[in-house]
């Protein structure tokens, strides 16, 4: 069932009473990883809601909001093949008003803390963060899940969601799953369609360096900055590196040195497309 | 029932299934303004849980968080006498998590419009209105009432409040009740306890002065300047007036000149105790 309106939603919902429910959000262009999470539901609750909405407020004003893939009707023909129960994609004015000046002059948000939002993608995406989780509990409050599904690729963003869901007393619980990759082990993204042949095949860059890095860490190397060091030796005129980082992967707080409970992360932008992965060492 | 855990909370509304939950969110300390949102509560509800939280993050640093009247075992019995079903009284690490730094720094906030915040009490109360709105959402979540009952006196809390349920869909239904007066007209509130006997008399003002507005009004003047300077005859060096505004009552907007929808809104300390109150214009 594919539904455009909130009331819908809300509706279909309540007439679950007594059973599980299972939010997969997403910004549509499914691929093989956003199938993992809804597989995962699927498996782990009774009825599974797949939210498609590319958010306007968790772009920045140079960001890819306008050419962002949008392919509504191939989405939701993967859902459907998924057993999926209901598809919400609601249009921008369904979820903040028609003609809703979106700023935070006039629409209250979810903050999330500084310390976790200063680094990494927040660096650079000024207000993303603000963006992602109130969407995400504007979604929460409208669905009502038991669970929402969220893949690591995201890392920061999964971190972020806990912290929000643990500080506000959310009353969902967070599955996180993990990377789905090519077999060349780019980790998919929606905005790998992005991407020339060549392009891909740099992009192959960040998923070696994580996967080097890692290699060395089990070899017995903990000194974090020997550990980015590995990393230079794969980087050519073909990438621009935003970051690569190493911090404790439940914080994302800077550790004296690398262990099993570090997360490698890398954004790199080639052919002018921004790229994130990660990776944790201790797996 | 005395509750001071989340858990036990979300325990007993669960097994309230089906019955219409109401809640009344206070700082303790109540009075008969309280009471009169518990009642309304229990006449529109199956069920009625009271919160009791001085909430720190609603206090600036030279505010008096420290000194705010708390009364729980009177406050309890005067819940029990109105038949409320469940009092909830966390104390600040079971709301905040033990040894939580209480800053943005670290917790998720949730961030009302600037264009609602930055006039009234939010322009004295830097980040007062954040923190209402996110422990008033962080109750909502742990309740999961149907309403929750607001008091007008705090007019710009209840446009924030009905703001942000708007805003992220948070599925709660906001009552406002009417300010209740004593018979002198003074508005009840759990700060005119640090008064002194001239303090309540000077206090008096603020509502001759509101009442002495909506006259006005009655009799034909809509000039906005032209009332607010009908104010100036009640002030004594006993008065150290903040504010005192006329806007729309439901989006704490500047009109034009005052009409129906317009609120008068005061506020003035008086032997340093910050006091405030308000009348709708057109009732």
């Amino acid at each position: 069932m594919l539904v455009h309106k909130t009331e819908e939603v809300k509706n279909t919902v309540k007439s679950w009473k007594g059973l599980k429910v299972g939010l997969v959000p997403t910004m549509g262009a499914l691929h093989e990883g956003h199938l993992s999470l809804i597989k995962k539901a699927k498996e782990t609750c009774d009825k599974v809601v797949v939210s498609i909405f590319v958010n306007p407020i968790q772009f920045g004003p140079a960001e890819d909001y306008d050419k962002y893939p949008r392919t509504l009707d191939k989405d939701f023909e993967l859902c459907t093949k998924e057993g999926v129960d209901l598809v919400f994609a609601p249009a921008p004015s369904e979820m903040y008003g028609e003609g809703q000046k979106l700023s935070n002059d006039t629409l209250t948000y979810v903050c999330p803390p500084f310390f976790y939002v200063n680094k990494l993608c927040g660096k650079t995406r000024t207000g993303h963060f603000d963006g992602v989780c109130t969407v995400v509990l504007k979604l929460f409050n409208i669905v009502r899940p038991d669970c929402a599904f969220f893949g690591q690729k995201d890392a920061q963003q999964v971190v972020i969601v806990k912290k929000m869901v643990k500080d506000l007393n959310v009353p969902v619980e967070i599955i996180q799953c993990p990377i789905v990759r090519e077999e060349s082990g780019l980790a998919l993204s929606s905005r790998n369609k992005y991407l020339s042949e060549e392009g891909r095949k740099n992009a192959l860059t960040l998923s070696r360096i994580l996967n080097n890095i890692r290699a060395c860490y089990k070899k017995g190397i903990t000194d974090i900055e020997a550990l980015k060091e590995t990393a230079y030796g794969y980087l050519t005129d073909k990438h621009d590196l935003e970051y690569l980082e190493i911090l404790d992967r439940n914080t994302l707080e800077e550790q004296e040195e690398a262990n099993n409970d570090s997360i490698a992360l890398i954004a790199c932008r080639v052919e002018n497309v921004r790229l994130i992965d990660n990776i944790y060492l201790g797996e």
